[in-house]
This record gives C-alpha cells, structure tokens and sequence, in this order.
C-alpha cells in the first residue's frame, strides 16, 4: 500500500483545486474549476468528486493516505463541520469531511484554508525548517494560518489565526464582515483597489507595473498599502513571535515594491527584539492550501 | 526525595515576590519585599536568595522539584536570559536562570511573567480545565500570555503574547515603548489613570468607588475604559480563538463596572463565531505569576 501519497482539496469562494501531492511535497497531479459558489454544498462537493476522479481514479483511491481539505471559516475543524462560510451560499452547518469521507472511502481531514496554506509553507516553502511561523494571503479579503512552537495553532474550533479581523482603526472603515476598522478593511487587495479606482484608476496589477516604471502616483498609492500591512503585521510580530511572516495571496505579486514600506513601518512600530524578523514573500504561490491539506494527511 | 513542591518567583519592576507552592497549587509559604529595581541584577539577585531562605531554608532545598521564575520581558526563554528588562536597570543579557541554579543548586526555569501568570490561571485559576486561554494582566502597563491547543505559546525566545504592544490606533497616542498607538497607551491602568487626571481628577480606585455610588463623570470614565479594553480584547477573540479571556493585574479590581462595556465592544467588533466567548477575571489575583512559574517545574 503507497501511503505516502493523499488528496489536497482546496475549497475556495471562487476556485476549487484538487491535487494528488507525494509526501516530499510534489504535485502529480492537479486539476482545478470555477466554485459553484451560488449552487449550495451538495453542487460543489459533487464539483470536488469531480475532480478527484480525474487526479485520483476511484482504482488507485485505496493506495492513498487520505484527503486534506481547505476550506474558508468558519469551521468546525473539531468535528469536521462548515459553519457557515459568508463566500459559499447553503454552507450552514455542512458536515463536509464526513460528506467527503463517506462517498471516497478515505480518511478526511478538515482546516481552515489559512491554517492549511501555514501548514504548507511551512513543511514544503518560504518556512521550511522553522519552528515558529506567520502566515498571511492577502487578495479580496485577508486570511492567515499560524505554527508556534512546531505546531500549527487551532484554538477553540480550530478558528486561531483570523488575522484580517482584528481591529486597526477603532470604528474606521466597514468591513464585509460587518465590523468597522478591520486590518483587511484597509490592506486587503480589495481595499488597495478601491483607493486605486477613488485616485488614479486602474486595479493592484496595473498600478504595480506603473509603480516599477516610477510613475509617481503609483509608488504613492503602493506605499500607502505597504504601510497598512507593515500596521498588522508589526501586531502578528508581538502576538505571535514567529521566526518568520510569510505573505502570499494576490497582492504578494508586488511584494519586491511593497517590502520596502512594510519594513519601514515594522521599524517604527515593533519594539527592538521584534524588528529583525524576515518578512518574506510564499513559495508555494495558490498551491500553498492544497499542498498543506493533503500535507496534514501524512 | 518530595518533588511535589517547589519555588515560584516573580521579578517585578516594583515587588519582589517568592512562595514555595505544592503541586495543587497551594501556597505553603511567601515572602515579597520591595524590587530594588535601580540597582542591577547582582543586587536583585541577592534579594531573591534572601526571600528564598525565608521560604525555603537551606537544609530543606533539596527536597524541591526546582524554581520557576517569571520575568518581565524581553527575556530569551531558550537560554534563560533577560535581553533588556525597561523597567529594571542593567538588565541586559544577564544569564538570570543560570546565576540562580548555581546558588541554589536546583533546576531553574525562566519564563516571561504574563505567559507564568497565563499557567498559573490555566492550572490552578479561572482557566483550570480549558484548552485555549488568553490572559491579560492590565496595570501599569498591558502584559499576556497565552495558553492554545492545550500548550502554553512561546514562540521565537518565548516572545509569544505582548499584547499590549499590538498597535490599535495608528501613529496614536506614544506608548512607553518608544511606539505610538498601542493598546497599552490606551488601555493601562496608566492611561486611564491619565484621562482621569485630565478630567475629574483621582485614580483608577477612586473612579471605580465613584461609579459605584452612580456618579456619572466616573460611569463615563469607566465606559471610555472599558470600550478601549474591548477593542483589544476582540483581537485577541480572532487572533488566538481562546476558550475564555481571564483579566488580572490592578485594573481587574474594577472588573464588574468594565465588563458591561468590554462585552458591549466585543459584540460590536467581533465575528459571530467569536461573539460567546467568557471575559472573566483572574482567580489568582497577584499571585498568578508565582504559581504558574512555580506549576512550570512539575
């Protein structure tokens, strides 16, 4: 039996991505869609069978360690239940892994994406070989996972690490959580882009390219999103005390612009033993969940 | 050989404190006195040894399972060294758990004060039985620790949990740590004492004994305190998913007027899944730090 290969499943509100990854890390075999996002659970776990059948045939299922799946909170991860996931409509108290587990006759583990993407840079990217590690994707929303001490933290329902939603900006601006003055609010992809269509116009890749020819505007509206990252993660520096902060997610794209104003503002935030951490851009891109999901199965 | 006893100590910037405490958590015997805090570690040093033969004389040391001593941070956890302790002069890089386990010729383990008094409360206080715990000791300044998935987090040189240090404000309000817009300059029993000094006048003590006799300029005072408390401690709900935030340190006295506004702030600022989570105060009053260092060596 090869139990050194499982099934990485990475349930996102616009892609679903399924892998078959060896236990060094390696894809074999990947494949991915467009989430029925609007279908409700059953539409889009049929979406994953789906593509499970075409990386793993139901022949060579029996050869596999298990299936790790991401998905966005809020999770149970305890009892393997979706919560109620604001990006996916119906996904109210889902029993996913045993949905899953039942219909492919492998072991299930549940995690929260971000938790799953830490998990992944850690054993096989930008952390390798580090004890302790902060992890954050930065694209429409802010998502984050987090080891300390050599293990990845799950806190009560597995919910540790919903770094985006802690509050920056006392009553400031409304976030699509529905609080007001959250990190994400100001230093998502989506924030960045709504201060580039109010200012200039254009999107976070028009304005990076702008920015790397010096286009004035865009180095502007670039340190500007630098420094609100450089805010949350100078707070993740003191909660966490982590070796490294590894950033990934859409906006990490511009991360050789964005470091420069990130460390700036780790400098004059963060007291002195804190200021000398790597911030550091992902090694394992959009993979990051996928590769930590079926990562947690060996 | 009785190993179900043994030494906490608890290295404060203004009280010295030590206690030989049995393995529930009963204190058998305590000495404090007054931290000579100007005069440099070798003077500090000898002030533990002599609270150490009052609780413990020679003769009857080697019957302990070792010293537990909590220490304000920076320490480095690892190795046992202070880094440079602000509030005690000369603190830099001294090798405190070696200089003590020389002398005393018993195991000594060093651990930052606000992680000792998160064990101690987790053991023995108002988190005995929990998983996740966060704990927050608001007086002079903000200090925590943090317990998760059933361990207590250190992070890179057990630097885990300096919460107070989270910016909350940006570029707000200066914070004795040399940063601007902590949760700590806005929090600490410091900075409500000095909105109270700006407006009516008092102390935090003589502002919680005017709201409880109904005085609204007092009621007013302690909402503004409560509110700012809550914006941190809705933080602490998303970053670390605790089962329950406890509350010690001198601010705690007031726990009962705080935590109608602590409560009312956490519903406002944080997600659904975190919204039930209890905001206690501390079992273990100002003896947690002794305690959970003592706990440490079990």
């Amino acid at each position: 039996m090869n139990t050194t290969r499982a099934i990485g499943i990475d349930i996102g509100g616009s892609r679903l991505r399924a892998a078959l990854i060896d236990a060094s890390g390696t894809i074999l075999a990947r494949c991915e869609t467009t989430t029925l996002a609007q279908a409700g659970p059953e539409a889009v776990i049929a979406q994953v069978f789906d593509l499970v059948d075409q990386i793993a045939p139901k022949a060579e299922r029996t050869a596999l360690a298990g299936v790790g799946v991401a998905c966005p909170g809020p999770l149970d991860t305890d009892t393997g239940r979706a919560m109620g996931i604001p990006t996916l409509a119906g996904w109210n108290d889902i029993p996913i892994a045993r949905m899953i587990e039942a219909a492919l006759g492998l072991p299930v583990r549940l995690e929260n994406d971000g938790i799953a993407a830490a998990i992944g840079e850690w054993k096989f990217g930008a952390g390798r070989g580090l004890q302790h590690l902060a992890y954050i994707t930065v694209s429409t929303g802010i998502g984050g996972g987090v080891v300390l001490d050599g293990k990845p933290l799950h806190g009560r329902m597995g919910m540790a690490g919903h770094v985006g939603h802690m509050t920056i900006v006392p009553d400031g601006t409304a976030c699509p959580c529905g609080n007001r003055g959250c990190w994400e609010a100001y230093a998502s992809g989506t924030a960045f882009g709504q201060r580039i269509a109010q200012s200039v116009g254009g999107n976070p890749k028009s304005i990076f390219a702008a920015a790397r020819t010096g286009d004035a505007a865009a180095l502007k509206l670039v340190a500007e999103e630098a420094d609100w990252l450089g805010i949350g993660i100078a707070n993740l520096l003191h909660l966490y005390s982590p070796d490294c902060v590894v950033i990934g997610g859409g906006i990490s794209n511009g991360f050789d612009l964005l470091q420069p104003g990130i460390d700036a503002r780790i400098q004059r935030n963060a007291m002195t033993a804190f200021r000398k951490v790597p911030i550091v851009v992902a090694g394992l891109g959009e993979n990051a969940g996928l590769i930590g999901a079926a990562a947690m199965v060996f």
